[in-house]
């Protein structure tokens, strides 16, 4: 097992930050996570936060820096563009674009865009997520990568033929915190998935979304007439809208869906899936995006030799 | 035509107040409106708000004041109960409850409840537009009545034998407002239902309700990938989540649907049942609630007799 620094790998997001320090094999040989997210670095500059992290790791100015994420958006450090779907994820690599003016190489990963007329989609961060899922893949598969934007993605081999985000997890926050069931949701605590209004909430939103925007104001009536606690309903909330996202994406019995999630989310997910009968293959995310991440770096360097021996 | 005040007609709902004062035959003499809903209204008080109204009219203290919605919540002014259904909303004078301790008299109007187990239901206020807006008809009809929270109420004469409420009203506000769709969705102008977005988005609630979450998502990569615009993706916004409500309430082409509304929800949900092949049959909810209001006063007067003549 190497312990020698080869790899900055980081996926930078909208509201975090998470850096690992990789050996040339892949072993994780530190760690930083923080909430500073794209929205929050701003002010300060993207290259201020990453290297401040990378000092107190005490990495060498000659070890690289991979990145993914929203830090490639119009609004993130530097734009670093679409792959169009079909994309293959394999490519994102050779498709990097080098951050200009630093002395540290510093490379930011495309995203995928769908540019469908009447659904257009797009994703910054799980398309490397899904490299690293699809390494040992060759088959064709169904991704289910939840969170704040869920995405549910095709794929055969490492080949993205379509995917399709959800709001699910702004919507939760959004509905439990901004609404008139702020009051009859509670504080904000982690949902139990073990919480039998859970599961039902789930099959609701599976079996009849289009009740969705009703069953929401069943859990305001729910505390008025019969009392329902604030766990319940949140813990209702969450599978209603989950439910109706399993919906959307067309879950069947019998079906096998790779789930790329990690923590808290991935039990809620893992209920979800199992309620509708399908099948879950588990692979956890930051695992996923740590692999990806080393992944594309390895195909950047064979591009740049390739083309101009050093 | 009368112009002796003879009765004050008030809709107190969560967050606007509306009064008219009403002549014997329900012409409307004079009228109120203001933001002063029951959320603002708590710390002042309600009798202090209600009187500096009627103050500003010169109404005299022996003309009595008759009042539906949210003031008859627990936490408004008087908790004023509610009819379970099936409930004949022409009960609703008769079940008032009078507020206490003040020299003119007030009665608060009780609300509907469906205690059904699994999807529990509330209304305030819509059960006085319901007596209003029924009191022409005697055949079955099913109401929609826009707003916050829409409900959809299912009739015979003027029986509520059940009803749904959706989300729709506050789910707009909330995305638009508190979202990452807030960058995609524009300052709050009103929505244009001549604009084909809306429709085009009410035929995908209707028909793909499952899929409402994800076309939420759509806005934003539309905006990125196609560059639609602000008005365009408010009027979609809107549109997906009135059409996911039809698909909820159940609307077939070729069904008449009574449209208890006013104003601009009035023309967006015209059209979007238009759109969804229904029959539109309209009345103005101010109308109706001033009806159901006046009715329900002489129905008040006429148990009170009753029970002790004066």
């Amino acid at each position: 097992m190497s312990t020698t620094p080869h790899l900055v790998a980081v996926d930078w997001g909208t509201s975090s930050f998470r850096l690992w320090l990789l050996s040339a094999d892949g072993t994780v040989l530190a760690e930083q996570r923080s909430q500073e997210g794209m929205t929050d670095v701003a002010d300060r500059g993207f290259e201020t936060v990453l290297e401040s992290h990378l000092a107190s790791l005490a990495v060498p100015d000659d070890v690289p820096v991979v990145i993914c994420g929203m830090a490639g958006s119009r609004q993130g450090w530097v734009e670093a563009g679409y792959l169009d779907t079909p994309a293959d994820v394999g490519a994102i690599g050779e498709s990097a674009t080098r951050v200009p003016g630093t002395s540290r190489e510093i490379i930011i990963l495309p995203g995928l865009a769908m540019r469908s007329p009447d659904e257009p989609d797009v994703m910054r961060g799980e398309e490397t997520q899904l490299l690293g899922a699809s390494l040992d893949r060759t088959e064709g598969a169904r991704y289910c990568m939840p969170g704040t934007h869920s995405k549910w993605v095709s794929m055969r081999g490492s080949v993205v033929s379509g995917f399709e985000t959800f709001m699910t997890g702004e919507l939760f926050a959004c509905i439990s915190g901004k609404t008139i069931l702020a009051h009859s949701t509670g504080g904000g605590g982690a949902v139990d998935p073990r919480n039998p209004a859970f599961a039902s909430g789930v099959r609701d939103g599976w079996t009849r979304p289009e009740m969705t925007t009703h069953h929401l104001f069943s859990l305001r009536a729910g505390q008025l007439l019969h009392n329902w606690s604030d766990d319940e309903n949140r813990a209702r909330l969450s599978g209603l809208l989950i439910g109706s996202e399993l919906s959307g994406a067309g879950v069947r019995g019998g079906e096998t869906i790779v789930l790329v999630a990690s923590g808290a989310l991935e039990r809620l997910y893992h209920v979800a899936l199992t309620e509708c009968g399908a099948k879950v293959h588990d692979i956890d995310a930051d695992v996923a995006v740590q692999r990806g991440l080393n992944e594309a770096w390895r195909s950047y360097c064979a591009k740049s030799k390739n083309r101009k021996p050093t």
